[in-house]
């Protein structure tokens, strides 16, 4: 798994450039007549259009294709409540994914702020810089209210992602797991373990994609969540059962699916054994999962299984999805990301992962073939092909439910701007990067 | 004075990619093992590191060469209150130019705020995210709260370039006023006209440079600024003569200098031939002064005359000084911009205006010569001299005065590796704008 040192990972954020991103002007500046443009006096002729029509800020800015990754440094990856400013590393690198991915630009905002509320007010006031909102790393149930809110409050797609991308990402697999195992998602019994951002918002996600919320079995570090129970948030609440079914060995017996977002070890041989036949177990802790790839194999040879690793078969990685939900999102100039949009985009990764996969991607990842089945139900987090999948599905889809302000008429034309621009993108990131001599 | 059209300083914004600036990845993510210290694992050995040594944010992010451009879009250029939208092609510029000159990375922040103390709340948040603020198109007098607050309460340095941009240069500009009219600063009758942000900055750092405050005449649209008026705001209040002095006109006799923050036509030629001998002249209304060039060469042929203007001589930009300042500040991490940097700044480009200019500066401007005199007093803001002028003695003089966290060794090192770090920069670039075939 140590693909790295701890040296290395250093150094890679120390030198020759500290950090992992530099804004740089995409304009001319050789002369004093582009100077007069890039600033006083020509940029008035700018502020003049965009003040007699808003919607100019469009294209005479670099607005609709900027996203603030917004954290306040309160749950950043396992570390914690590490803070704003060593949070920041983190927002930097999810920045570098956006662009890496999808040529969109990223301000990373990390915020000093005492509640939630504050966190809130920051952000609106912000909503003149950019074109899209991604929350990141801020703690349940605190980011439940921040992201509901902010969503209310403001015209521009908000999105926390460490909610909706694992939703979205393990909902595809979800979606090939029912296929595969000839499941209808309606008769699925869920277990969920961990209620926190991610927990409470897939199981949220898989009832939109046909789950029923009274079969959705969910564990906090309490035990399970029941109506008798008088410690709950309002968002556990929503997954409430009637009464205590018992422990987590209790309640994983004849369960069809195992959600983990908790600790490792949690799953022995023996539930997974207890479950119903070829069980989906998504064992999502990082970085060691609930149950091992293998011991999970050997208790359950045709179970489906998802992790956080690379390293094993069927990887939920996030990046499969926020960068083109985003551009997608953006491209359609839509006011939100809304549910139809994150079906659609679980949709068509559920969708490729049908599809044959070409010999460069198994090489990628050093494996002879790529099949759909049991270990192939998620495409590969860098097979390039997602772009033109996931991204025109969630622009489609954010048409179809009306919050398009922008829509594509040529859907066709769309994909092969995508594949071009996301081609130029990356020779001019190489350009830079080689600038270092990296 | 049109170097360009409307139309294409529009199509500047617009095309082929919208707005000035692209965020992009310094490090390579070409691979598995990239991205796995670009993200998650790999970059929580930075957030750890910056967790026990927050000081380690300066090498692990891009957050020491990170500067804030934050406006409420109040008073932007010329336009006055146009908001936070139309301001941002404006914010988006200045970012431009800071990295153009002095390879600064700027987020430009456009905040919908209603009160100064909001602006003020959502900046203070911000401080997890930069090195440094600067604030710009701000109105009076709520930007002086604001910059006042802001210093006190942000361990970063906090500058408004309205205010004391235009103050540095100037004022480079009075020094050697004074040396070639042979004059003393503590003998010089002062009329300001104009008290807004950068009038009552440009006073008040007049007085730095050893102007008698009492010997400042400052006018607002009211007419002069004197104990006996109710209306004065405390910023105003500091500059207030004990009693009316009567009219522009009336002041003006016998003047050493005038500064002119106001509108086009407000000095006569009778004004000029009425103040002292070889008066200073810095008319500074945007884009026509308050009186042109000829005119005031005509009735005071050895005056010392400045614009906003680039076609005239002695242009007040001050592109020749935020840029040198903040990188001055961040290389040896001041806590703030003091006065006595700014005064080394001033300094700094007083000295550089007596040195001989080589031709290649001469033909940027379509001069033949530029000899230090009456029509040069201020180095060119295109000079590309004034980095390792002004740079370093702002730097010096920040650790003079005690407030460098990371002092500098070897001067002389330190302004090799400006100039190394500058045309790499500026190489870096021309391959982005190279790639948009521009």
């Amino acid at each position: 798994m140590a693909l790295f040192t701890k040296e290395e990972a250093l150094h890679y954020h120390e030198a020759p450039r500290h950090g992992k991103v530099e804004v740089i002007p995409v304009k001319p500046c050789r002369n004093q007549k582009d100077l007069s443009m890039a600033y006083s006096p020509g940029v008035a002729e700018a502020c003049k259009a965009i003040k007699e029509d808003p919607s100019k800020a469009e294209i005479y800015t670099g607005r609709s294709n900027l996203v603030a990754v917004v954290s306040d440094g309160t749950a950043v990856l396992g570390l914690g409540n590490i803070g704003p400013l060593a949070g920041k590393p983190v927002m930097e690198g999810k920045g570098v994914l956006f662009k890496t991915f999808a040529d969109i630009d990223v301000f990373d905002i990390n915020l000093d702020v005492s509640s939630a509320d504050q966190l809130i007010g920051v952000v609106k006031a912000l909503e003149p810089t950019f074109g899209g909102i991604n929350l990141e790393d801020i703690k349940a149930p605190e980011c439940f209210y921040i992201e509901d809110t902010l969503k209310k409050e403001m015209n521009i797609p908000v999105f926390h992602d460490d909610q909706h991308g694992t939703a979205v990402i393990s909902g595809a697999g979800l979606l090939n797991a029912l296929e595969i195992t000839n499941r209808k998602a309606e008769n699925m019994k869920v277990v969920v373990v961990g209620a926190g951002a991610a927990g409470i918002a897939c199981a949220k996600f898989y009832v939109s994609l046909g789950v029923d919320p009274a079969n959705i079995y969910m564990f906090d570090s309490r035990g399970l969540i029941h109506k008798g129970r008088k410690d709950l948030n309002e968002y556990k609440a929503l997954f409430a059962q009637p009464s205590d079914a018992g422990t987590l060995a209790e309640v994983m017996k004849g369960a069809d699916m195992f959600l983990g977002l908790s600790t490792k070890n949690l799953v022995s041989q023996d539930m997974v054994r207890s479950m119903a036949k070829d069980p989906v177990l998504f064992a999502m802790a990082n970085p060691d999962p609930e149950i091992t790839y293998p011991d999970a194999k050997q208790a359950s040879p045709n179970c489906i299984m998802g992790t956080g690793r690379s390293d094993f078969p069927n990887q939920v990685n996030n990046v499969s999805g926020f960068p083109y939900i985003f551009r997608g999102a953006l491209d359609v100039g839509a006011t939100e990301i809304n549910e139809e949009m994150k079906v659609a985009a679980a949709r068509s990764l559920a969708a490729l992962a049908k599809e044959p996969v070409p010999s460069e991607i198994c090489d990628m990842y050093g494996v002879k073939e790529l099949t759909f089945g049991v270990d192939y139900v998620i495409p590969k987090p860098l097979d390039p092909r997602v772009l033109v999948w996931e991204t025109p599905a969630v622009a489609k889809a954010a048409m179809d439910s009306g919050v398009a302000r922008k829509p594509i008429a040529d859907m066709e034309a769309y994909k092969k701007q995508l594949t071009t621009r996301f081609d130029e993108s990356r020779k001019r990131i190489a350009r830079v990067v080689d600038s270092y001599g990296l």
